[in-house]
């Protein structure tokens, strides 16, 4: 037994378990997206879940990884060569940290399409996200020689990467899409569609925060030699800190401590601290996951005024914060040179948004996104999945 | 200190951890029983749940243990001399990692029992299997010297040991209990019943995930010198294969991409890929999960043929899917025989299949297993426990 | 690489992963608290959750840790110097370790006066808490040269400095805010107010069992040269045997298997065990963890009659339970002395008592900690938060 072998094991421990607390970010997803829209399409929810985590694992072993981390750098821009059909044991354990990262940023999409979107187009786009998209993105920032790593951009567990890339693909999709019926007034005014179970909502935040230490804390890569207590307490405090700033926020512009701006709030404090959450020192952590919390407030509003419907705020929660995120690494690590990280934005928001657009576009094209108008009124579950999730119960309305 | 308490501390931290993720996978249990069955059910469900999970682990503590892992074995049959009422600290990482399998194998009865049967007889029945019938087959498999062991058998994490046991149990529990009154129309046909939350369902299903990576990947019961990522990758693989071949399975067979199936082939998935986690190629993974899902639909439709009530599954799910995980292994890999698959799958089917019906008809005949049909009408919750677990809440019919 | 710090990043491992798992338990105690009460204050329970955790993480970043583990200990009873406004990343995961523990204490309260309490007021006194009550008395137990520690204290992980801090700080607040309207009929008899899901309170009582393995197998502090099995066997075997002893007693005394009692069984048995959870043999574990259900059943019987209403059993789980879980370590370990233990019960009752009813007294004077009484029948997620976590369900009476 040699002391290389000991540390291997650690390393390896580590990673795996991190994986594994990001993959149970999925339920979480789950959790916030059907609490927080109608109890009659909770069934569709859960199922696009499910299955763009299980058509994305599928996907990043065959094509993804390969994309994003194969032996051949193609000009800083993709892996190429071995990788795809993934088979080296001896990286197992990189495949699974990064296939779950995958599957986290197309999971972001469909909250924000939920209650009108084609469940057969659904499964068409994601696997666009989790195989090209976001493979793409993550080798220009974290494979050996990507462009965007050449340039000093630094983006340490993927504000960026992951979740403004998640939240840029969701607006591509609610714009495709177009918004729920009754969400918006003639004259623009935006309509409350309350979720049917906050406490769903609220379990899958909780969740969500539970497996962001291993987003976030796993982002090291391995335990020896690393620090990875630092980003695990950064996290703790980002997300505090979203809460608190949302609350409050929500309390001067509603007139009452909102629990739904509350848990959003927790989420982009997490995404704000996510690029720098091994870098930044604590009192500025805080500050970033409020100033998150607080951008992610406007950018709903900023949504609403534009008539793009985002039922559970993913482009504001991933997309808006995840961006302030990449660029508070640049204004407050010296080591960091703003322009890269602006630069670096500008290049994830393009060829998302581009890609995504198209994507979206295809899926349009080719089977048509949006349900009939009396499909999304009696509700996806009936109308996709002949099922109702909850028999049993009475509702004002469903 | 030297390196010795470095690799015994990797390897504590590894197997400590990964039995904590499937002593959660209790959770995922009782959530997907719960929801999956009648609303007026589920206090009842939980107090099983929770039930055999406590009763579990001190019958393991006082017998389990001794008869699976005891010093001396006797014949290759099971354990004995020291391990009864547990007491060796250096062993408690050990214990406490199959403590909390033989709750697992104990659990997957309840669900498939839910609706009808005594709580009392419940009580009765549980502690056979975590005390007896599972510890036997264990020590068979997995034992120093188990006879099924020394012939070649090749059960990784448990597919046959822990799902196609507890699928067995729980096979013998619904001939001797019956079917729901109307499950079956007169003419036998099966009528749907459907669970009260899906979304409950699904988050069971989804904690259920979570909590496989620790049973499969700390199968390796250590980490210093194993492979744990890749029993990790082929649990993420297998059940999303599971995922996708029950979706399009169940689209072929009833019009529409069906959550329950779905969900049920996550699970079908998991319980295939088990057995050979460490051992199949990752191709190879994803063809034995999606195969394991087929089979539990077919299972599914084939035990309703016969007239079999099983409310959530469980025997499709652990039993068949389990059985053709532990096939799998002897086709798949070529340093294990077929043979040695099959006379497995034959000692452990019907060991477990004469000990439970021998257990279930004792209960039947000292206190009788099924409640009386106005208790099973107004629900086991009421009967049993004079407990409504939505007090406030309106049914259409409860 | 030397030797050292593989050894720094296998207690680093342990050590963020199991303050991870009790972070988690945040989930489980919101779960339960909303579970266990009516469903028009399940969103105000939820936003105490979530800002107790959020808060507590700011304000024992600013000021707890310097108090309960800065460089200079002033007279054994709080620490002074290095610490507030923590800024030492070489202590980072002990900082983690010990601010998910100090939001454990302070998040017991929320539920025992749940349903007529201001939020305001909650916002004022949970500071106090995870800012200074919990600090200090973790000082005294768990610093080097605490004067508790000094003279012999044993408390692992907590029954008396978490648990019984945080049950004897709920009933502080009970008393002050008083009963529930409706919960005592003019002569005093208590009148059950069911909680709105008992499956919610279920999945938070399991949520609570898998994170409290972090939290007493997290309490060794570190992994190399420790023994993190043993307190992770006990806390199985405590938590069931407090499960099994609450479901006989409550079928002794209701005359059914209670689903309630059963539950918090569990709860007092993790309790009861936490202060001696890597001392105790098993078999008095199994002991302990008996004596802490029926004690929890015992005192919330008592607590009733004394017309003091506590709707999710806060005092009498984490109070009453912890105090036994104090005693046994004295009376069955027989390197402790029992009049340390008593000692360190009164200290820790007197200070908590004194300074909550202070705190909750401030509260009261300065905005008042009650709600009225219409705020209070149309229930807190209405008056407080203008939100219906459930809008679409139809209900009896909300």
């Amino acid at each position: 037994m040699e002391i290389q072998d000991l540390a291997k094991a650690i390393d390896e421990v580590w990673l795996v378990l991190a994986a594994v607390l990001v993959m149970f970010m999925q339920a979480g997803f789950a959790l916030v997206e059907a609490g927080f829209t109608r109890a009659k399409n909770a069934g569709n929810i859960i199922m696009k879940n499910v299955m763009d985590f299980s058509i994305g694992g599928v996907v990043y072993w065959a094509i993804g990884f390969g994309l994003a981390y194969g032996g051949t750098n193609v000009g800083g821009l993709f892996g190429w060569g071995d990788g795809f059909f993934f088979s080296d044991v001896t990286r197992s354990s990189e495949w699974l940290f990064q296939a779950v990262f995958a599957a986290t940023s197309a999971t972001i999409v469909s909250g924000a399409i939920a209650g009108r979107t084609k469940f057969k187009a659904y499964l068409l786009i994601t696997p666009f996200i989790t195989g090209i998209i976001y493979p793409v993105v993550s080798h220009w920032v974290w494979a050996e020689g990507g462009w965007l790593a050449n340039l000093g951009f630094v983006d340490f567990a993927g504000s960026g990467v992951v979740h403004m890339l998640g939240g840029v693909a969701a607006l591509a999709g609610i714009i495709v899409v177009g918004p729920r019926i009754g969400k918006f007034a003639a004259d623009g005014t935006p309509q409350p569609i309350p979720g049917h179970s906050l406490t769903f909502g609220a379990l899958g935040v909780l969740i969500l925060w539970f497996g962001w230490f291993g987003f976030n804390a796993g982002s090291t890569l391995g335990a020896v030699g690393a620090d990875i207590a630092t980003p695990a307490m950064t996290t703790l405090l980002g997300g505090g800190a979203g809460a608190i700033a949302a609350m409050f926020g929500s309390w001067k512009l509603l007139g009452h401590p909102d629990v739904g701006f509350t848990l959003n709030g927790i989420l982009a404090g997490l995404v704000g601290i996510t690029a720098g959450a091994n870098s930044l020192p604590f009192g500025v952590a805080l500050f970033v996951g409020a100033v998150a919390a607080l951008i992610m407030i406007g950018a709903v509003r900023l949504l609403e005024r534009l008539r793009l419907d985002d039922p559970v705020g993913a482009v504001a929660v991933h997309g808006a914060a995840g961006m302030w995120g990449v660029l508070a690494v640049g204004i407050f690590n010296p080591d960091v040179a703003l322009s890269a990280q602006v630069i670096g934005i500008v290049a994830i928001v393009g060829w998302t948004f581009a890609t995504s657009m198209a994507v979206f576009r295809l899926a349009d094209r080719l089977i048509g996104v949006r349900v009939t108008e009396s499909e999304e009124l009696s509700g996806l579950d009936l109308s996709e999945h002949s099922i109702d999730v909850y028999p049993e119960f009475t509702f004002h309305a469903k």
